[in-house]
């Protein structure tokens, strides 16, 4: 075993995994990282701007590219990064994936264990980078990046390093034969399925790709990780971390490998279909995630998180401000560019119960209206829990959203941000549809878009948001109700479209987050994606069981 | 709980899983079933014959149907089946699985043991029932299709009770928050992806079905068990027995059908196509299976067994006429038509290494023709091994083999069974063939058929061997050298082609054998097939985890 150091991490995570009880092996409070590291970071972050990032082990082939852009400052960041041939790349990786391969899985997990330890030390930095390339807050880049993103690597790492030790090296086999017996010694080995491309996305550059990258590289296989040209810097200081521990531990740093390409030259496409790519993981929109999931036909196996439509159930409350402000939360933060947003409120028209009656369905669509605004509003909240809009997309869609036909009951306008005077912004519109608009909350409206659906009564609710998991894809579900058969009703159908639901969430708990270690994120079995962070098989896919047998005279 | 009497085997075989030491739940000894069963099932066998099949719990809608023919005494049994239309049985199944997948894991894998427990009376019937219809000897169809197919059962039950409590069902998760903590109660629930099809084969309709069968329902899913046309009362006589267990256990016989189909009306694309199944288990020939694969594309979980070309490495031996013996049983066994058989032997031009120096090409040759006329002509072995030949096309393969341009060693000739005159009975072929007869060994010639293929040296077979398993596919390779440093190049390049192998076998054990407990069964990493049994993928890509989340006050 080359380093063990890690033992204890790996075990804890291990055992974390298994029981699903509140753990983190990286604390999402900024203080936890000393003093000093907050003015590092963020020194480091400016220094990087307008300059080639030359940090990564691997040779420049075909010069150098960036195009970058803050959503805060609407500037180029000016950092360029090398640009390698695919054939270049997939070469690379096949070399280097032998030796990587021929490690235990020990020996991996460790090695692993340690690139997340030296990451750390790069959190700050690695959260401006967020900042600036996603348009996430301050706060959110810090821990969806740092600490969120590190303890779903070791997820992986945990995972891997157990479902591969299912099944012993070896030992000894006797067959008794009355007189005799039968004696075989048979090894085992889970033998790695080969190169994988990990493809980045936009908006979650480090959350969403370290999952796939550090589930490839405990199962053995060697990963090239693609970003997306807008979102490039973050992922890029992981790597170049995980290439620097590759190298001190004496294996090819070429294990990892970042592919850099450009909006006008994209190499997507040519890296997935590259005969020589056993594996993909993916996150992004749904047309080029089926895309992805059609290579599964030509034996490659594919993992994606594709787009959902996320729905909530209204139909009984406790107290219906705690809730509406909690749901006015869970659609402001990052202006609803997470894939856990909620879209779709299912609202009877009768009105929702509380401990005074029936609150009717005008009275809750303005009361949320006023929650959102009140939030949007705020001078120590709105712009902090909005952050900015990462592309031009998707704030033209919020723009469009009005035209679709409902009823207008808030726009979504420029929020200030005394900061960032240029940064792109957008609060939340808030629009109501009837239960008869399927054209218009039948489609997943990226970004901060909020829509009211008038439904007969909650069973209709229920029946609608089932439908839209099951037809559309949904990663969460959230539900207010005070009535245990409502609960289960919901329950029920949305589970059996392979939907998770969040009851009654109010404080400081939002149907948005999944924690490491615990929640699944998406499930696999809806069309929002056919792959989960981090079940069984989110591992043992990247790997063959293969046995000898030796006749033992 | 409903039943919990036996948690003792279920605990075993989670333990065998695990350890792939030797381990039997079901001895594979007829003796081991007392006395009077022998006799027993043969009377049940006589008894169905040329009678309708009754057991079954499902109606009869669309009239019987049958077509079953004995091998060896090439006359129908004349035992009709209750045929159903495939709209009826997905909607019957759809209707049972609900109140299967509520039971616990637990509970199903008590009452799926159940079932084996019964079917363990019936082992000689169904003996019996294999025989007659697949054209296995006795005493390989009492194994195949009663011990070693109850323990492969057992091996998935085991295997889904272990991966379906990988997760707590509920715990509680309190995340501090300095002053205060968030208390969120939380539950898992492995929900079944839905209604499953089982294809079985001709020649082995239980030991192949079996697997499938138990990892969709102990996952809480119900399935439907289409056989071949030609090899039904094997397997229907343990669906009966199912449907049985579950009837006296409050589950819905329905949970587990059978359809029947005829070779004028095969429903098999229907039912696999049908929206509302989405698992299916295939054994069969490689083109349906890739058709079958293809549904995948369409949403489906799909696990296959096809074809594979197996092959065999000889370069140095310790004993060549122990070598030789053993490999002649290989591919007498069954005719060839074994999916484990091996295929094509690759042998150097300077012969194969022995301690009396090398034997050249044509004596290794001559010797294992002899091998293999001695076995099929001694009066106590050839017929009991061989068996008889399955079907007409599998006779005319070997008929055409000897038009395909090698240099034939020894023909397939009739072999006469002096218990059944009327067996389609057939030796194997040996052809001689050069290494650039490449459209020769590079297709599966199932049934028996050996070709002896001639290679420049070692590192030339390997590489053969090699390219054929990573084209074609291969679900076993055998090799035999003295050489330790030979040894590791073959494991290296079969195991790259996630291909296993069997090193050195002589005396009572073969290459074409694979232990429930302790060997995988088809890797799942080559075109011979997609999955493998039992390994974690098989079990885990059958359910979905799902989790809900309540807010606590």
């Amino acid at each position: 075993m080359l380093i063990t150091k890690h033992q204890n991490i790996i075990d804890n995570a291990v055992k974390a995994n298994h029981e699903r009880t509140f753990y983190a092996q990286y604390p999402e409070h900024p203080k936890a990282y000393g003093e000093e590291a907050p003015a590092k970071g963020g020194q480091a972050f400016k220094e990087q701007l307008n300059q080639p990032f030359t940090r990564l082990k691997q040779k420049v082939m075909e010069g150098m590219a960036g195009e970058e852009v803050s959503p805060y400052t609407q500037e180029p960041l000016g950092i360029t990064y090398p640009v390698i041939a695919v054939d270049e790349l997939v070469s690379a990786g096949k070399r280097a994936g032998e030796r990587w391969a021929a490690l235990s899985v020990a020996d991996r997990a460790n090695i692993l264990t340690e690139t997340l330890e030296k990451i750390k030390d790069h959190f700050f930095e690695i959260a401006h980078a967020t900042m600036h390339t996603t348009g996430q807050s301050f706060m959110m880049s810090f821990q969806a990046s740092g600490p969120h993103a590190n303890d779903r690597a070791l997820e992986a790492i945990a995972m891997g390093y157990q479902q591969l030790q299912h099944f012993p090296e070896k030992l000894n086999w006797e067959k008794p034969m009355g007189k005799f017996s039968i004696k075989l010694e048979k090894s085992f080995k889970a033998v790695p399925k080969g190169l994988g491309v990990v493809i980045g996305c936009s908006t979650f550059p480090v959350w969403n790709s370290l999952p796939g990258m550090y589930a490839d590289l405990v199962t053995g296989n060697p990963v090239i990780v693609k970003p997306h040209p807008k979102a490039v810097l973050p992922i890029a200081i992981a790597v170049a971390v995980i290439q620097q521990v590759l190298e001190e531990n004496g294996q090819d740093p070429y294990t990892c490998q970042l592919a850099v390409d450009s909006s006008d030259h994209l190499i997507t496409k040519e890296l997935c279909e590259h005969p020589q790519i056993a594996l993909i993981d993916y996150t992004g929109g749904s047309s080029f995630g089926n895309y992805v999931e059609s290579l599964g036909g030509r034996g490659k196996t594919v993992f994606t998180e594709k787009a959902g439509v996320n729905s909530v159930i209204l139909d009984s409350v406790k107290d219906i401000d705690a809730v509406l402000q909690n749901l006015a939360f869970s659609v402001s933060l990052y202006s609803g560019q997470m894939c856990t947003a909620p879209q779709n409120f299912f609202i009877p028209e009768s009105g929702v119960g509380t401990p005074d009656g029936k609150l009717g369905f005008n009275e809750v669509a303005a009361k949320f209206r006023d929650a959102i605004t009140a939030l949007v509003n705020n001078p120590k909240m709105g712009a902090g829990t909005l952050g900015a809009i990462q592309n031009e997309a998707t704030l033209q869609r919020v723009k469009d959203a009005a035209q679709l036909g409902g009823k207008i009951l808030l726009n979504g306008t420029a929020v200030v941000n005394e900061e960032y005077q240029a940064a792109r912004t957008c609060s939340p519109a808030v629009i109501e549809v009837s239960s008869a608009d399927h054209g218009i909350f039948e489609r997943e409206l990226f970004g901060p878009v909020v829509l009211l659906v008038k439904t007969k009564d909650t069973a209709h609710s229920i029946q609608l948001a089932r439908k839209m998991a099951e037809q559309h894809g949904a990663i969460t579900c959230g539900a207010y109700t005070t009535d245990e058969t409502v609960k289960d009703n919901i329950a029920t159908a949305m589970n059996s479209v392979f939907t998770p639901v969040s009851f009654n969430f109010t404080g400081f708990i939002w149907m948005n987050q999944h924690a490491a270690f615990s929640d699944f994120h998406v499930t696999g079995g809806n069309p929002a994606g056919n792959a989960s962070f981090t079940n069984q098989e989110f591992i043992v896919k990247r790997f063959v069981w293969v046995g000898n047998r030796t006749y033992v005279d």
